[in-house]
């Protein structure tokens, strides 16, 4: 017998994996977690039949939320994850030893005890760290409690539906602006440019009315929707483009580089006209 | 009734499309040949069960197997298409007003035929342009015939299986360099750097055995594996890497511009570890 995941990332459009087993699935307070083994791609968490990150391509997603923004900041020392129950972002935000504190606000404490379990590479940091602090709570709620307090602050969230629909909306840059110091940066995972255009378009001008300097960039990730994905950074003060690439360190990254910091922003035409009026 | 059309690009993984209606099938002299209309990506043609080109995302392709070495080489007039029936590339190249001839050397007149008429908005080059010298011929054996004609040479194959296996192989590279002028340069499909490392590593080298410059890039392909897609180019003498990117004009493309032409050399480490021994 041969078991296929076939996930419908569009209405007309998925991908259709091989597995081997289910390893587990709990309908959680917030959403139904499956985590299932792929022949091609290792471990895979899905989360209300959309998959979130398996074990062979999860080092894009979670290197490239963090990176970007940590090296365009000259001294981060605290740092927000909205979301990101896997851990993967704190794992690499704790690579960098200015930090002091990583914060992770997951709404889901089903997501972070499942991957502790299931994905051990990935969540790593999430236990006996003591610069890291795992808090389950609504991200809205955090920033609202914490008004100027964070150097960086990344929204590491599901699609928005669910329990992530707030989580696109102005109001909560709006929030991370507020929770932000003065010099900060924020960074959110803004879907594909090829399927959620209208998406993009919409968070990067909401983003770009809050903050003085919005950028948008891109990654390659196979199982997500295109294989596309792209991030909005809101800045406050410093702007990505102008980070010097010889000062950035190499922090033992499979996907991230000097180079790629700079490359990852120079769009494709059909991604840059996204970011205009 | 809802149909779907899967494409098992690995033994355990691939994607799937929801489709209207099957156009046309044929089994012409060397492969089978589908073309359906799909809901996602519009008409889409499947060449032995693999996707070759849609009309939503075509555009990436044959733009990026054209555009990065037709601006390198500081004058290209004869160009070049081994495979693309498609006219795609044809397309692309003409729009370089240095080109005096572009040559398709196909080996499946039935992949021109259908394209012509199924793909107008591709093929459009390939009637009644006297810049454009379609031959329905084996690729190998015109190059052989053809030695020290072309500026450009771009090997636009199907998948390094059926007709396309001699398109990948040593000889074939050594056979480009010697229908090449003395400053000419070569591009080729190279597959996806995350299903197909092993070739990709071994084309690279083999390139770079023959030719004093080469390069890697990347481009996204959302029905193509992976959605991550690499060429390959081997230049006698102009390096892709100091073109100036201030002096490439608009060619009104949908993914290339002058930024981009230099982006995508700036490979993840993961995909530049292929490039090195």
């Amino acid at each position: 017998m041969e078991l296929w995941y076939t996930e419908k990332q569009t209405e007309n459009h998925g991908i259709t994996t091989k597995i081997s087993e289910t390893l587990y699935s709990e309908k959680t307070d917030f959403q139904q977690l499956d985590i299932i083994n792929t022949k091609q791609f290792g471990r895979m968490l899905v989360l209300d039949g959309m998959v979130m990150t398996t074990d062979v391509d999860e080092f894009v997603y979670h290197e490239m939320i963090s990176h970007v923004a940590l090296n365009t900041h000259p001294n981060p020392k605290k740092v927000l994850v909205v979301g990101g129950g896997d851990g993967g972002a704190i794992r690499e935000i704790v690579k960098h030893p200015s930090v002091e504190k990583a914060v992770l606000a997951e709404i889901d404490g089903g997501v972070i005890e499942s991957c502790k379990k299931y994905f051990p590479q990935i969540a790593s940091e999430l236990t006996g760290n003591p610069r890291v602090d795992v808090q389950v709570i609504d991200g809205i709620k955090h920033i609202h409690d914490h008004k100027g307090e964070y150097d960086v602050i990344m929204v590491d969230s599901t699609e928005p539906v669910g329990p992530a629909v707030g989580l696109f909306e102005k109001g909560f840059y709006q929030g991370i602006y507020d929770a932000l110091k003065p010099d900060g940066i924020m960074v959110a995972q803004t879907e594909s440019p090829w399927f959620n255009r209208d998406l993009i378009k919409r968070v990067f001008k909401d983003i770009g009315s809050i903050f003085p300097v919005t950028r948008l960039y891109t990654c390659s990730i196979p199982t997500y929707p295109s294989g596309l994905w792209s991030f909005t950074i809101g800045s406050k003060q410093h702007d990505p483009l102008e980070v010097d690439a010889s000062k950035i360190k190499d922090l033992n990254t499979k996907y991230y580089n000097a180079e790629i910091h700079h490359a990852v922003f120079k769009l494709p035409n059909f991604v840059a006209e996204l970011t205009r009026d």
